[in-house]
């Protein structure tokens, strides 16, 4: 007997809400671990997860998922469904494809492979050692080349890597971004080294009081409309932003006590993050539809907070105040123009994510050209360092003196995580695009940063790309909120208009 | 084919350790949600906690346990196991038995009757309005003796409850007990109350700033030697110790800001309760054994250190440095001697859990014989608040002016806890007990204590007490220590030496 497809949508949405129960336990185990847990609990927190995620993959792969997505999947079947069943059966089936399409002892497998990997990196990279490393990486690549045969791909075998963190990106349309984005920026780049002039950084690098930097944090992500009711703000090594359940959306930072930029410019990137998850339509809870839709526009939301309002003039001009309040001593008599220039400072750099606003993509194009020709077979890994310095020179003008500085620099590829870094780049290009919008769609709304009324850009970020989670696939956000296709020179445009000035070019 | 013991064994503690992993994310979800967790979150957090204790349920009953545990339970096979392995069928078969007698929808109807009659209770207590929380309590009363049918017990059905909080009590091993106790404490309060001495406790009602009461509160569990590396301290409304793993036993305390005896002694308390899980041997991690072997001996441990402990003179004598440092103010003109005389008032109370520790038993007999009634069904729910104020008139001669002090104030019975509270006063005698031994086996105890030595406090629970988890049962756990059974007249011994000479009488 045929069940009706109500009755498969509602077993499948009982499934999915499970998982959501799941993901949101492991997610509270890491947090944890990466927060206040006490470190000799670590390895018994460790098969928890293990535990706990073994389940997790055995629901988002359990054989009547298969069944009732065949189902939905039907073309009669899916074109009576509604808008959001047919973006819950689309995004269940990505996840569902993305696990059951690998046999099951080759991931795991690649999970012990990846594990072992990361410990071995970082050991490779304190002794900036890429040999001990390379081995690893090697295995890695050949078994992300056996992935991708099973996951199928279109004309590029790296299509198949960028689609699972941007999905519908491809390396024909990456190219073409890239491309001319490359050559305005290295030029750029270029104009402003040459320029001679140089922003006083070192009133960023003095003492700071840590209760103050808190006291600061919590300040900014009160002021960009972080809701605290649904989060909180904790201290760690590598800051993140992590969704526990649709009301509770947890930011990390890092505070440094001679540096005010990791926590300041942190924080409000996390809460960049943050404000994203919060506004998701709530309908949505126990959904894949429940986050955002790719990392390339969380990327977005975090990098517009972070660098286009949060290291934007008006925005300090309305909140210059709280700061030498806070901290007298460093900023009573600096003049909020000269602050303004100090955390816009450009300078060609060894490491991407202590990279500024403008050389930050050419971090990311070192990365992407040497990752995709790893997997399109046009770079064997023993070739990596020397290409990773090839690269470096050609777009950033320096050399690193060591692979720890260079090549050993990231953690993603011992994780296995190629096609992630693209996603860095295009945030900004997306947040450019999308400022232009608000720009134009919201005239007076400089003025109202400058008064620190910032409830408007949140409001209008709510209204336009939030609410809508995964609803919507990246193309169509870009599409409906902008009213064309992602186009590199808003991003260069801002650059231009941004920089410029700060350098008098 | 029969598998072999070895087989089943192994079969066993792997599901067992599954167990023990769920048990971990569930106590973390739950300390989370009482400690940090944002508001709005609390209710996705309950749906979460609900499917995992359910999967948690489910492995806890499942046929396989049912099948090994019949194997391993046949005299001939249990009599060739090793002691531990005996210890883990035991606990898991009392465990199972206690799911798994009970039919699965009676067991689901009581949750939701227990989770509606706690937030009825709630706001019983709040209005102060018995009636409205009496038809949950007779229903209560009723699943109660519905299920102490299902699990069998021996003299009275009242014994069925006492034995899940204390394994091998009985009513008529208690009322023994508490016999020649309720006498003699009776006399001694009014002994106390007649002669007309008052230490002056106002010294502990003053302003107190927080953050040098969460120092003290450190400094405290520093000198107990709870071990920072394996827990941290946290704040709640209601104070408690919860074990995450083996390696990981988190307390949390109250700050009032004009009393400082809440976090202080609440602290240290939650403290004794985590030096004995930190000790479990760790060979029985993933088992049944790795935990207190009874409420009662948990509660001797805790209330061993904050009143035995932690209201000593010789503690004082050794810490008082230490608290005069944090709080000149208040406590560079006090002498020690008042300070030990104040934090050891005695004077009798409605509120249990504000009860001094002479007074605290009787409040736990009032409740004993009340449920100990309900259950024996010789007392009707409707009859409840009338019997509390003739037994709180008869034991601690005062009468609560209402029924949010009298009958309303503990949350246990909307919980169904019926049997739990002999535990308290059982921590006491067991505490008193195990203190005698100490005395004896080491006998410059006091002084190292004095000396701020309190590792030779702990290092003997330790070694006697905490590292055999549920490997020993509570009766085996005293007769072992103390060389006899549990007998009251340590406890009345003990409550005559320290208090007549600070009542002079």
């Amino acid at each position: 007997m045929t069940q009706s497809v109500a009755d498969v949508i509602a077993k499948l949405r009982e499934h999915l809400k499970k998982i959501s129960h799941y993901q949101e336990a492991v997610a509270l185990l890491e947090w944890d671990a990466r927060t206040g847990a006490p470190r000799k609990g670590a390895g018994l927190r460790a098969q928890t997860i293990g535990t706990l995620a073994a389940e997790l993959f055995r629901l988002q792969t359990a054989p009547e998922l298969a069944e009732w997505l065949e189902r939905l999947t039907e073309p009669a079947v899916y074109a009576e469904l509604s808008q959001v069943d047919q973006a819950i059966v689309r995004e269940t089936k990505r996840d569902y494809d993305l696990l059951a399409k690998i046999p099951a002892d080759r991931f795991a497998a690649y999970k012990v492979l990846t594990s072992e990997a990361q410990s071995v990196w970082e050991e490779a990279k304190a002794a900036s050692d890429f040999a001990r490393f390379a081995p690893y990486l090697e295995q890695i690549v050949a078994m992300k080349l056996e992935f991708i045969d099973h996951w199928g791909y279109g004309e590029h075998k790296y299509d198949a890597l960028l689609d699972q963190y941007e999905p519908g990106m491809t390396v024909r349309r990456l190219d073409e971004l890239f491309g001319a984005l490359r050559t305005h920026t290295v030029a750029l780049v270029q104009e402003i080294v040459q320029c001679g002039r140089k922003p006083d950084t070192g009133i960023l690098a003095r003492p700071f009081d840590v209760g103050q930097q808190r006291a600061l944090s919590i300040a900014m992500l009160q002021r960009i409309g972080y809701d605290f009711e649904a989060g909180r703000l904790d201290e760690t090594v590598h800051p993140f932003m992590t969704t526990i359940n649709r009301y509770d959306n947890r930011v990390t930072t890092k505070f440094v006590p001679d540096d005010l930029r990791p926590s300041l410019f942190g924080t409000i990137h996390e809460g960049g993050h943050a404000l994203y998850e919060q506004a998701i339509d709530p309908s949505f809870i126990g959904t894949p539809l429940a986050t955002g839709t790719s990392m390339g526009i969380h990327e977005s939301q975090s990098r517009f907070y972070e660098n286009m309002i949060g290291r934007s003039l008006p925005f300090w001009e309305g909140a210059y105040g709280e700061l030498v309040r806070l901290f007298p001593a460093q900023f009573a008599d600096v003049p909020v123009y000269d602050f303004y220039c100090a955390i816009n400072a450009v300078e060609p750099s060894l490491i991407r994510i202590e990279a500024d606003e403008v050389t930050y993509n050419l971090h990311i194009m070192v990365r992407y050209d040497l990752e995709k020709a790893l997997i399109e077979g046009d770079l064997r890994v023993a070739d990596l360092p020397e290409a990773w310095r090839a690269k470096m020179q050609e777009y950033l003008g320096i050399v690193p003196p060591n692979d720890a500085l260079g090549v050993l620099q990231d953690v993603h590829w011992s994780g296995g995580d190629f096609g992630y870094f693209p996603s860095y780049a295009l945030g900004n290009l997306y947040a450019a695009q999308f400022r232009a919008t608000l720009q134009r769609e919201v005239p007076g709304v400089w003025e109202e940063v400058r008064r620190g009324n910032l409830g408007v850009v949140k409001a209008w970020l709510n209204e336009k790309i939030h609410r809508f989670g995964k609803l919507l696939t990246p193309g169509d956000i870009v599409q409906q909120v902008t009213g064309e296709p992602l186009d590199a020179r808003y991003w260069t445009a801002y650059l231009d208009e941004k920089y410029r000035p700060i350098y008098g070019i």
